[in-house]
């Protein structure tokens, strides 16, 4: 449920190379062509461009755009154009670099990717920082926070769809005992959200809600300022349901005076060639208007252009 | 450095699979020709061996195997036959099970294998046990253990070779302060061990020597009878010097009345295709024996001269 939308008669690498070129040269940049060409490109052409243009040119397509475009709508070119697992491990890095508690970048890339490519950033991330996530992670964290993520960003689902109904509601109960006792930080607790496959955690919630009344998330919201108990929630939406996560997210960065472009940029840029489709239709439904419209009132320029073409919107 | 030697000329694995059922056939098991053939092909030949066994005899080779052989012969050769990935995933699923903190498998796997080694393993796990090994670590060990044990499992270390001195210097304080303080639990120390780099820590370790005069382990035998100094000690010892600490595993597993056969098994099928020469080596030095000679002299039958077969020992 991708809104990325891809021409079908594709130029070649090196045409896509040549009309980036162009577009860097000369007086100013020509930043809707860079937008006609790049956000309409899947990882894999996106990919075949950045290594032709560095044949090529003998530079990185990424130092170019660097160069010539900037602030946000620069942000939201280089991210997009990233591979997904470099993406993540740059993203990443970002977030244990400028650590806030309130920080959901690294949740979203442990518990909103598969397996797979939670592991791929952990190889991105090692041959572009030379360090491992887990280790950023502890180093630049502490506290409950630090137990959670550390664990969170080493795991390794299991991905099948095999759920052990038993199992389910003896943790569906120790959830529930730790919860009512206020132990949101314990290892148990910690250990079931961050180890159990999602097919597994998804019966045990269900199970939570219907023998004791409340969703989890409901009982996890006893001080909403808590940005730990913020944290699990999150954790929990974004291996429940994400596609709410990040409509929530993006409606968040919408809302309000001012708008919050990392947060905006980063889902969309994320999210558009996985199931942003499907969070654009639940953003439509919550808020009675649709995304596209949201976003550029929100956004202007070339920032604005982008996003709405990463959106599947048509001129 | 490994002990496994191949015959120059090797059969295909259709004349290596019509041996093996030759060995299995008729009155009796002929262990000589099972041992002539699996003990003298590397893993890539034993995979080839197996899947070729499947294809034209419809039954999985190791199910064949079981059906014939058995005891610490069995194990041997079954251990031996299996992918390293797959039976470092057998092992760990066996170590959960019937675990005992005195266990050190899940340490050797964690510590004493590369991070795509540790990673393979993991894949394995999932695909023959429908799990991860770290919710398994996680469900069936408890206390300080289990915090080591679930971060070493999900590790997936940098493996460069750059050191930061600085950082070393620091954390070697800080891994020094822990120690004397007996905080052998505390989240800093098993965050060091567990996710740094075996480079970074090899550096560390040293500066720890050096600036406090005694070697980590040293100090981490404070209580030589509890368990979870000893898990902290085969941890620095399979990252700093997997050689000595494989031949201590060997030592012990002989010493003494009786033998371990398992461990003995374990380090030389895990080993035989690694470093399991330069283990000898080690093993020669510090008992003035030889190794093959000590374990002709602790085991017996087909199982010792598989085991020998491994260790290189030519009739």
């Amino acid at each position: 449920m991708a809104t990325l939308t891809i021409p079908e008669a594709i130029p070649s690498p090196a045409e896509d190379c040549e009309q980036l070129r162009k577009a860097f040269q000369g007086w100013g940049t020509n930043e809707a062509l860079i937008i006609s060409i790049l956000a309409h490109r899947n990882a894999a052409q996106r990919r075949a461009i950045r290594e032709t243009y560095a044949q090529i040119y003998g530079e990185e397509l990424l130092k170019s755009l660097d160069d010539e475009i900037s602030g946000d709508f620069e942000r939201a070119v280089i991210l997009w154009t990233l591979d997904p697992a470099e993406r993540d491990a740059a993203l990443a890095n970002e977030a244990v670099r400028k650590w806030r508690s309130s920080d959901r970048v690294l949740i979203e890339i442990a518990c909103a990717r598969s397996s797979a490519e939670l592991f791929a950033a952990r190889q991105a991330y090692h041959a572009r920082f030379k360090r491992s996530i887990e280790e950023d992670v502890a180093a630049h964290t502490t506290g409950d926070i630090r137990k959670l993520l550390v664990l969170l960003v080493s795991s390794y689902r299991y991905e099948g769809a095999e759920v052990n109904m038993r199992l389910a509601k003896s943790e569906a109960k120790i959830l529930h005992e730790k919860i009512s006792d206020k132990a949101y930080n314990d290892e148990e607790l910690i250990r079931i959200l961050a180890t159990r496959s999602k097919a597994q955690l998804v019966a045990t919630l269900n199970l939570y809600n219907n023998e004791f009344g409340n969703s989890i998330n409901k009982d996890l919201k006893s001080d909403p300022k808590d940005e730990y108990l913020a944290a699990l929630r999150a954790v929990i939406r974004c291996i429940c349901c994400p596609e709410k996560y990040f409509e929530k997210v993006i409606r968040m960065a919408i809302a309000g005076l001012g708008t919050d472009e990392n947060a905006l940029t980063r889902v969309i840029t994320t999210r558009a060639e996985v199931d942003l489709k499907v969070v654009k239709e639940v953003y439509h439904k919550r808020n009675s208007v649709p995304l596209e419209r949201a976003v550029a009132g929100d956004t202007s320029g070339d920032y604005e252009r982008m996003l709405l073409a990463l959106l599947g919107h048509e001129n």
